[in-house]
């Protein structure tokens, strides 16, 4: 069984509420150094096998189709420890 | 500046209805192999200048008391590209 993770995230030009609201924060907790903050989604599959092109490629495609909102978005597969 | 990535998961014991209905949606798309999906929240913070141990463990601490709730979820700090 191989895990792979797949993280989802607005695309650059898409304004980030949460991320804001979380930066805000961190300033009035008092700590400096923190320039910006983006919030996304992450995913954790398990699959079974060795992961290999084909699997990659399925788990590419559910993330274009299932996990994300291509308009919106952007997504990065990588294989988990 | 440097990039850090924070990925915060529920803890495995405790159910996690969002990605039990994304693996159904998987399933029902006519994907094999997939086994069990869980689904967590990204940050990606920007910091000012390098990486050092200093803003690591401030990180550390923003990732265990405003990113994510210690009593049903675990977070990985890692650098990120």
């Amino acid at each position: 069984m191989a895990r792979v993770a797949v993280d989802v995230m607005l695309k650059p030009e898409i304004l980030d509420p949460q991320g804001q609201a979380i930066l805000g924060a961190i300033k009035r907790l008092g700590h400096t150094g923190v320039r910006s903050v983006r919030q996304g989604k992450h995913f954790e599959l398990d699959v079974d096998g060795t992961l290999d092109d084909a699997t990659l490629a399925m788990i590419e495609e559910l993330a274009a189709t299932l996990l994300s909102n291509p308009v919106i978005e952007d997504f990065v597969v990588r294989r988990s420890e």
